[in-house]
């Protein structure tokens, strides 16, 4: 067998985090010249454990093992939020690197390997998933016409074709090859640095869905019209929160999550009485009934507060990733590396962020592993975790993979001799 | 005595509509060439009638009459909101430009005449009031500094050199002179029709007073920040306003009115749950003392809740226009001029709308006249006023002004007697 050396990969992440380095952390959005030297970083290091390596026509960089049959595919992201952290889902990419390293060193040239992917936006950019949504569903051609940078960077065409990519093939999963994914990322959230847990097992990955309501009312002089007679749509905004909130709180599982990201009220000046409001909401879960449950109120209330008056209150559903269960057999790999590893210090939990690891799970047999956020803090340059969860984290990860390679391998052969 | 002539300033009132027309209203901000038009069409308007026009250095049109040693001076304002209706102030100059051409007309040189007056920004472009407030307090060279344009033209002083009036002296109100000020004005709200009357006379002006409120908490993931840890500034926003609205309600009278105009969540974005938060508030009366009562009630409740947690509120008290109670015995010659006229068809009113009259009032006997709006619209190219309705207004405002200059001149021919 093979194993990994998780200060390796420590190392690793300190050279790619500087490239487009921001405070301590980076910053990296997909496609940005700082984001295609990491991609390109990434595809020599992959070249020189033994992969083939490709940056695909949507961003994805992806290295195959060349003389495996099978595979366990290994993968998360390298682009980052704007001025964000140096780890999230580089983490999983160099775990998945020093895997491949090991495996490549330790000289075995089996059947079953490992591949590496770094998928393209997963932060959502031009969309969230692109990378791994062109990889297991495909992406049509009018999805890619019609995506444009929530920042202001132009269309996502312009964008490939100004980095090369426009004429690159989008390969797709080999289903027959894949025997499962495993994505290591930082938590994201409190969970184990309040635990203290130096690992996370993820169970399932929450999903999201999102919501814009809309409050019309009338607009009107904020002098002259007394509160009598008015319509005030930020007034109606927040009676909608303050009732949704309350409904929620008897519906809602410990783990529910819901949350108001952007209010707004027009005209927004002085003296003007709000004639219109709009909200962004989201609701996430891993429970997808209970998510139907939730959703329902969102519905029952705006038709409420509409036929109560004074204001209309229209809800429209915007989009929805489903929430996706974690295999059982690739955890158990996971759980028992950490128990060896990290005894009573790692715990199972889901993922109240969501991953390439969703869509993949409905592909093939997918899991996910957690390191510690120091306070919690993601998206953020102030993100961090400790160097001996990181090295931790890859040991684990390592030995996961390594375990169910093993296993896979015991399997082939008894097949063979069976045979 | 002289008569003014309505039908004569409503035929005024549709040239200058002309000026600046946007679909059934104007688009006259202030300082713009539409404005610089109307206010060059105004000088000389006055100035065929008879009065020594200018525009001072601040924008302020100010028509003297030459031989006159006391005058009521007539006003109101001629820039408009932006897409905005056709009287609004105008209204009020163009009656003061009618009473000036009756006066003229009617060959009476005597000793007690009128000036007219268009205030530069009573819509606050640069700051709200900044003509008449000029006029009755003086504008420091560091005000005028630091005023800019709302809408992104840059700063006063460059706006004043643009248009030519940087140089220009700003003359100050000369009390000896002034025995009073009368504004009329459209009421640009829904009380004049819904009742039914032609005629509003303004018992006062409410106060306005303005309230930044900062909600500050903690920017953290929307996924992954369980729901009992979080410090959402939105969600404390709405807490806010609803207590709020609930303990105002148990204080105010029924002419007191409050707007939330503006709410904004940083960073607004779709998965963060928002850390800051802040909305823009208004409180207005014509009563001080409650108006102080709501003041302490704003600042009680951000006490209130930063104490409980998890968010700090912090309100601002940002500006605070007092209210203005009109003069009695310019109010009695409304009345008896409107009885006269619209028998049955007036009422007494307080103004919801800040005006001129309010820093007026501060230095002379002051009163206001409204007409009515239609469906209470104003500061919309929809607003209006029934033809009837202008014309009328005009012949009470002008009847009321010829009885308070008969009665000044009696006053003053008895004191020349007694003499």
């Amino acid at each position: 067998m093979f194993k990994v050396d998780g200060k390796r990969a420590l190392r690793d992440l300190q050279t790619l985090a500087r490239i487009g380095k921001f405070k301590s952390g980076v910053n990296r959005p997909i496609f940005s010249p700082q984001d295609m030297k990491a991609r390109n970083w990434l595809v020599d290091r992959l070249g020189e454990v033994g992969l083939e390596t490709e940056i695909d026509g949507i961003g994805n960089v992806i290295g195959r093992s060349p003389r495996a049959s099978k595979v366990f595919l290994l993968g998360s992201h390298i682009e980052s939020q704007p001025k964000a952290g140096w780890l999230d889902g580089a983490l999983g990419v160099v775990y998945g690197l020093e895997v491949a390293r090991a495996l490549n060193e330790a000289g075995i040239d089996a059947a079953i390997g490992v591949d590496v992917a770094a998928w393209a936006d997963e932060e959502g950019y031009f969309g969230h998933y692109l990378g791994s949504l062109s990889f297991c569903k495909g992406l049509s051609e009018e999805t890619i016409d019609a995506a444009v940078d929530r920042g202001g960077r132009g269309s996502l065409r312009s964008m490939l074709e100004h980095v090369g990519l426009a004429d690159r093939p989008r390969p797709r999963l080999d289903k027959a090859r894949t025997l499962g994914y495993l994505e290591a990322h930082i938590e994201q959230g409190p969970v184990l640095d309040r635990s203290g847990d130096r690992i996370g097992v993820v169970t399932a990955i929450v999903g999201s869905w999102q919501y814009r309501v809309e409050f019309a009312g009338e607009q009107n002089h904020a002098g002259t019209t007394p509160m009598a007679i008015r319509a005030d749509a930020g007034q109606a905004m927040c009676e909608f929160r303050t009732a949704l909130d309350a409904k929620f709180r008897t519906i809602a599982s410990p783990q529910t999550v819901w949350t108001v990201s952007r209010m707004t009220v027009e005209p927004g000046i002085q003296s003007i009485i709000p004639g219109k409001a709009e909200m962004l909401l989201q609701i996430r879960d891993t429970d997808r009934k209970l998510m139907e449950a939730l959703d329902r109120e969102i519905f029952a209330l705006a038709d409420k507060m509409s036929a109560a008056g004074p204001c209309t209150v229209t809800a429209h559903a915007a989009s929805k990733s489903m929430p996706a269960t974690m295999d059982a057999r690739l955890q158990d790999a996971l759980t028992s590396a950490a128990d060896s590893l990290a005894p009573g210090a790692w715990r199972s939990m889901h993922s109240g962020a969501g991953h390439d690891a969703q869509i993949l799970a409905l592909q093939v047999p997918s899991a996910m592993m957690f390191v510690p956020s120091i306070n919690g803090i993601s998206h953020h340059w102030l993100e961090d975790t400790k160097h001996d969860d990181i090295v931790l984290g890859c040991n684990v990860f390592g030995t996961a993979v390594a375990s169910l390679i093993a296993e896979a391998s015991r399997k082939s052969a008894l097949l063979s001799a069976s045979a």
